[in-house]
């Protein structure tokens, strides 16, 4: 019997570092496969087709859809935004883990539709740190970052939907924290005991 | 507010290898405490009180059960056994972890009453592997041999009530399982809670 990978789900509010957690996470870790999502928007200058984005015309993604071929979707706007199933249920029956960054709305989506993933939430080390983070990104008015803060402080309320929280106030630490989950996870009995019985 | 701390619960057959796991651990990890199990019987030769064992009186062992002072005890013949609540809970309190190595028996006694433990357990690599383990102690009949591996089969099947198994192959990356295991617990939503509302 072959073992079955994890479905790990990485999310938190914008400024968090869930992001830079997840890229280092994965250069460290190269086995680890990265579960990439569809869109129906075009690509922008530079994004390659497969790696940033999964491109997608709006007819292909509605019959996706009409499938039930997105383990999550939303609409943003004008476009659709996805992750396909196919792709991270093979990889997952190969007993490959698969890594989803994805936003808090996405994340409890799959938490319906697979609560055997687990669901880690990238926190802010405070509130203070939250909103410097935010506004160093530089790039947006003085409305918007509150609207921003305002967003991920109400984001911030729905860790108690998932499994795990980590206080990203070191970015080494993090990810050791991360990947401590995933190895803790691999040894839980309920993931572990089938191939357990076949072998005592 | 201060986090608890938490007590992990080191259990497994005979032959599998939890105390040299556990005596590594703490050795890499010294600010996790170990619980010492109190006992009736006597001191053996080289064993300190404290240290080995905490060794009582009957008729203070007695006077502990009634006021139902430990978490679990057993009576093995004419002695008893068992692990005082006060230095447990004491440290738990204070953030401290706190790790017990203790048999099956005793684990599942102390899930019953403290199920937000930590309860791993630790495994053989295989059953050939057990029994060779438990002929190279080389201290036993072939007749105790065969009692001692067949209660270690019957263990085994116990697997299923605990929180994470951990398979004993490599005595490094056991211990390494076990500190992820530690490391994960910490990060966990329901643990760290009513620390997060405080912060954010």
């Amino acid at each position: 019997m072959q073992k079955q990978g994890l479905l790990i789900v990485v999310s938190g509010p914008s400024g968090a570092g869930k992001g830079t957690i997840c890229k280092r996470l994965l250069e460290k870790n190269p086995e680890i496969k990265i579960s990439v999502s569809a869109t129906t928007r075009l690509p922008r200058k530079g994004e390659a087709d497969g790696v940033n984005y999964q491109f997608l015309d709006k007819r292909k993604f509605q019959e996706m859809l009409e499938k039930e071929e997105f383990l999550e979707y939303a609409q943003v706007y004008d476009n659709y935004y996805g992750t396909p199933k196919e792709y991270v249920f093979e990889n997952l029956e190969k007993g490959y883990d698969v890594l989803l960054e994805i936003d808090i709305a996405g994340a409890l989506q799959i938490k319906e539709e697979f609560s055997q993933g687990v669901f880690v939430f990238i926190l802010p080390p405070s509130l203070e740190e939250l909103k410097s983070r935010i506004i160093s990104r530089g790039t947006e008015s003085k409305e918007d970052i509150e609207k921003r803060f305002g967003c991920a402080l109400s984001e911030i309320q729905q860790v108690i939907k998932y499994d795990y929280a980590v206080i990203n106030d070191n970015i080494e630490r993090a990810i050791e924290d991360v990947e401590a989950i995933i190895r803790a996870e691999r040894c839980q009995v309920n993931r572990v005991y089938e191939q357990l019985k076949s072998r005592f």
